[in-house]
């Protein structure tokens, strides 16, 4: 049969039918479908593309429309004759009169990505109960702080000349130094040329895997892990090897087994606050990682997100805090704790390695813008991100407080969830009972938001998950929306429970606390 | 014989012999030396990886010394044992007191890059006479303009949360719309929904690269070209053709050639002015150029990086301009005409292909940072940096015309170059007799730097060219500086010329006008 090897983007703005025309027509146009091929039946395709039928056809019809494909009845599809090339005109496809539509759909390369699920525009928008990640608290930020820090640059011609001038990929040179103190005084011992700027956490995951992943090479990340994380390596042709997370972070037992058959180039973990779980990786985990990373001689990249967001329980020290070797990359960021449009982070590292990362960035987009850069000096320096820091912990283990009484109060029982130590967001796993695709809609169609956990699977498991940020909402919205979503969950839960309440009775109507009583809270998180 | 595939990184601050050493210690850490194995000669080694046999001589001793290896003599060297690790431990190969450094130089990726020549520590540094690419007339920045641009988010609380709440890849939605209205004044029709911003040009160039280009695909760019599309496009993996450019531009019937024995993903083109050349593309070669890209399907990345600094004659439409087809993906910056730690750049492309750029620098480094394309939207929207392109014109056009003046004053006859009629640098030819790495040591050692001209080859040519920014240095500088590179110019190629001077004269005491007389100013733009 013949292989069109279409990928559906369903994250395009593109209907499917325009996407996979788009494809053939690339196919055509390139000569890799020549004139008179008998296109594939749209079954075929359908199952090999993991669209609707009705996909293909549609598709079909817009290639007849476009002169490419003819149809003949009983027999099938097939290319069109092309107009000879050999004049050196362009081939006319389209009608004369518009211009043809140029088909990109062919020629994206193998390693270029879709737009990741949790981003996708069909689930942008606005809701009233934005539970979603990525969210801050936007009215804790210091304004006159900011205002000063962003401002100082340009108060006077010679610190704007000496930005203007400055085109140091591994940073402004201030601002090495102030992260240098800042990491040291947290126990990670490091000085400026170890330290380089990059713009977010992100983009320290992906030069990490520029430098240090070709494809066909494996990869050790957490499941659940950071989907960021494994978009960065999966992009580079990485295998990605998922180490299971308990309660006390990474399960180093799995990871040992694995490392006995394979050779992952590093292991990406979250040990302060595991994304998306929330647990802590405990101590004797800690240990375990390290002796493992020692003995097979393999990098740990330590992804410190959100270090700073620390609500119960002393903060251990980072992996990279232990490291004499200089075998950890450590990467932190400031976004979490300002905004994320600020988009400045740092990563430490042994310096041929931080060379080389540099050298790759400087490939990616040169540097990191200076303004900001120069701004997030002051702040440090000042200690105007400390004290505001210290009242963004406040704000948030609130939230966190609200959150976790709202989940007690209102969801159905069999609802379970870690109690985060720091963060911005809870791991909830729904009872088997309800269909969390069901219940997504469900709620979205209410107004509520939240991330769905198989975002946190690059295996596309954990559907029976859901990532809960309490970051960007005030207690009293936090309780409204989760009373919203608790009703929606009991509903659906209800439901599903015939051998209890009779089949096709709904609960609708059962008095709340009925629920509330049958709800078991289980933590299984460490605090 | 054994294959060590080392790779000297020259830009490194890690001297080779460690470098080597280093690299050597990971092929024995993980195993692909094995003990007993002997390592090979210091002169094969020499030879295979383009270093010195007293580099491999000294990389061999490090090893020696960190009781990796033994020196037999008449024998040669071998791989020692290493302790078992069947028990778990991790295996000691320093002394126990000092703990093992961590072998990076053995797990770089194929594609990892090293740091470009033009930007190598070596090179860096402050000097007097700084004619290197990237600088900008610091001088001429609007302090109160952009003191104002820059303060407008921070002015009020509501403008804050605004955009501390940003979060969107394809940028921030108002800037979005003055780039659309910024180039449809300029004659490439587009709206909001066609453009991105991007962290920089090079960004735009590099997710073109993640998008289309697979490891072994051909990408055609203009030889000599702008290095940093080289980079991104060999560090995906990408066959470069080098396409030649002459006072027309690039070679359009050579890219017909090229074009009938390969399919490159893309042509990579600077029309507006050549980088580094300073040509103006031609109207017939533009017409040629899309005529062949229409003709192959193939699509055309524009580099429309400095179409403001233009200084003589009218600008031709933008290749994009005349894209109906959307086969044209244009890319333009505001870090040269601000400063080039702004990293704000933006891409204007079809929909599907623009849609998968955003998602590649969303695995890239997420988004922009929000504040500088705040700062943008309000200098574009006020006019502001319309006012201050205009002055900037008239700045570098004196420059321009300072370089002119001194480069026929002073550089030695034979020299030739291109009139520019816009950009930021001046690219010149020397004569055959002149060694180029005898003159740009020489340069650098009397406080004088420029970018040498191999940097803009992909394959190493192009030594006898030189480039030469106007853009940081006031016209006296640039007289005085071009007349010190003028003198070491005369007096290494007086040296150079035995038969008109007779054997070992010296003609560092000719009458300075002797030389100039003699001096042919070539002019082989299109100005």
């Amino acid at each position: 049969m013949l292989e069109l090897a279409f990928r559906p983007d369903r994250g395009s703005d593109v209907p499917l039918p325009r996407q996979l025309a788009d494809h053939i027509a690339g196919l055509i146009d390139s000569g890799r479908l020549p004139s008179g091929a008998k296109l594939p039946a749209t079954r075929e395709v359908a199952v090999g593309s993991t669209v609707a039928r009705k996909t293909v056809a549609g598709a079909y019809e817009i290639l007849a429309e476009r002169g490419l494909v003819t149809a003949h009845v009983g027999q099938g599809t097939f290319v069109a004759a092309q107009r000879a090339r050999t004049d050196g005109s362009a081939p006319t496809i389209a009608s004369p009169a518009a211009p043809r539509t140029f088909a990109w759909a062919g020629l994206f390369a193998r390693g270029a990505v879709t737009m990741p699920a949790a981003l996708r525009r069909s689930e942008a928008g606005e809701y009233p109960y934005d539970f979603r990640g990525g969210r801050i608290d936007a009215t804790s930020l210091p304004l006159r702080d900011l205002r000063w820090a962003f401002g100082r640059p340009f108060e006077t011609r010679g610190r704007l000349e000496a930005m203007a001038r400055h085109a140091d990929p591994f940073g402004w040179p201030p601002l090495r130094r102030e992260i240098a103190r800042y990491l040291t005084a947290r126990g990670i011992a490091c000085v400026e040329r170890e330290v380089a700027v990059v713009s977010g956490l992100q983009q320290a995951i992906d030069l990490v895997a520029r430098v240090l992943v070709d494809p066909g090479d494996a990869v050790a990340i957490e499941q659940p892990g950071y989907f960021g994380a494994a978009l960065a390596f999966a992009s580079r042709g990485a295998q990605l090897l998922g180490v299971d997370v308990d309660g006390d972070g990474i399960d180093t037992d799995r990871l040992a087994r694995i490392l006995r058959v394979r050779r992952p180039k590093l292991v990406y973990v979250t040990p302060a606050t595991q994304c998306p779980t929330g647990v802590v990786t405990s101590p004797a985990r800690r240990e375990a990682l390290l002796a493992l990373a020692d003995e097979h001689q393999m990098p740990v990249f330590e992804d410190d997100f959100d270090c700073e967001l620390r609500y119960a329980g002393p903060s251990l020290p980072a992996l990279k805090a232990h490291d004499a070797a200089g075998q950890v990359v450590y990467a932190g960021t400031f976004s979490k704790i300002l905004f994320p449009g600020l988009r400045l982070g740092y990563v430490v590292a042994a310096r041929p390695l931080l060379e080389r990362l540099v050298a790759a960035r400087v490939v990616a987009d040169f540097a990191t813008g200076v303004v900001a850069q120069a701004a997030v000096t002051t702040l440090l320096a000042t200690r105007g991100l400390e004290r505001h820091v210290r009242r963004l912990r406040q704000r948030y283990a609130t939230r966190l407080a609200a959150l976790l009484d709202a989940l007690a109060r209102e969801m159905p029982d069999g609802t379970t969830w870690v109690t985060p130590r720091g963060g911005l967001h809870v791991w909830l796993t729904l009872p088997a009972r309800i269909d969390p695709d069901r219940l997504h809609a469900a709620a979205l169609a209410r107004g509520i938001a939240y991330t769905r956990g198989d975002v946190f699977h690059h295996d596309g498991r954990g559907g029976e998950h859901a990532a809960l940020s309490f970051a960007s909402l005030e207690p009293p919205a936090i309780a409204d929306g989760i009373a919203r979503l608790g009703a929606l969950a009991r509903e659906q839960s209800a439901a599903a429970r015939p051998a209890r309440d009779g089949f096709g009775t709904r609960r609708r109507t059962a008095p709340r606390g009925a629920t509330v009583a049958r709800r078991r809270r289980t933590n299984h998180g460490v605090g």
